[in-house]
């Protein structure tokens, strides 16, 4: 192309490099960019700087945190004896958002996935054994992904737990809320049938 | 919600701004940019300042440059002689993108909408007719959106030209190529209509 301003391209190559972001809105976002005032330039440079140099793990659940200690773990009112373990800290979130869960969370930070190299040695599986040395856990939830990797990610965990004497739970599997049942796969439709409940 | 980490939330609100991102792909690249290696992360804040800093408007035709000149204006082997006046830098790179047009750019940098309150004098047309004055360009083509501020302010500019012996030209109206007559607007397809020629 004739046209060239080598500093927007490049700035339209770092937003097209960002995952569900394709040509035309990396170039729009690199426009959105020019278009700020300096200083919102500078506090949207900021913003990615500071993200990354402030934020690290919980030296407890392993989820993101600024501090050594998470708002969760950091928290008195919430159920010690209870922890919902998840994935990823985007999985806390939305278990967050039910604001009925009041345990506390242990951040895998991925699943087995023998395909992607992954072996269990890459999870938090050890900071998580270690949380149970002084007997305060009573529950484990193992909240995984409902997929290959994470049914089998929260066997491998539930098996280790066992010796411990940790009761160790599964979310419920089950046909979602306001779907529609023509539409529900056979293998959901299957696990519903099998956990139906008295009502 | 209980989880909140400061510098995570600045982070997505700064992407929840831009526009056609939502609080979800806000998210997603607010986490795309915590996974970045620092190297990354300080190359993207970079290319941020970076397009900030750099960035002008071209002497000549106002359009986006590093350089005095952008590189369009300072190539030798363009016809200085037509001048294709448009709203906005991303028309340049969309007329670019034909490869057929060899002529130089003018960026207005706006259209005239009084409903917005942007009259003639926010746009960069006083700089259009200064480039008039050696007698040296002979076609102006009008290539302003065909929205009705577009049109408008086609027609403002190209009456202003007249008196200075420029020939005045606009982008042709018409039926879109591969889109189906069945659904062409009214507008449209009278403009192709009377817009038609001889095969």
């Amino acid at each position: 192309m004739g046209y060239e301003v080598a500093s927007l391209a490049k700035l339209i190559e770092q937003f097209e490099r960002m995952p569900s972001i394709g040509h035309k809105t990396a170039q729009r976002l690199a426009f959105y960019v020019l278009d700020m005032s300096e200083e919102q330039a500078k506090g949207f440079a900021k913003a990615i700087l500071d993200a990354h140099e402030k934020i690290h793990r919980c030296a407890v659940c392993c989820n993101l945190s600024e501090d050594e200690l998470c708002p969760i773990c950091s928290k008195t009112d919430r159920d010690m004896s209870v922890v919902c373990v998840v994935e990823d800290p985007r999985d806390v979130i939305a278990i967050e958002r039910t604001r009925e869960f009041n345990g506390t969370y242990h951040v895998l930070n991925g699943v087995i996935s023998p395909l992607n190299g992954i072996g269990p040695e890459e999870l938090t599986i050890k900071e998580l054994i270690a949380r149970m040395g002084d007997g305060q856990i009573k529950e484990v939830i193992m909240a995984t992904n409902p997929t290959v990797e994470g049914e089998a990610t929260a066997m491998y965990v539930s098996r280790l737990l066992k010796p411990l004497g940790v009761a160790t739970t599964r979310l419920a599997y089950g046909v979602p809320v306001g779907a529609d049942l023509e539409y529900a796969d056979e293998v959901t439709l299957l696990r519903a049938l099998e956990g139906r409940q008295t009502i």
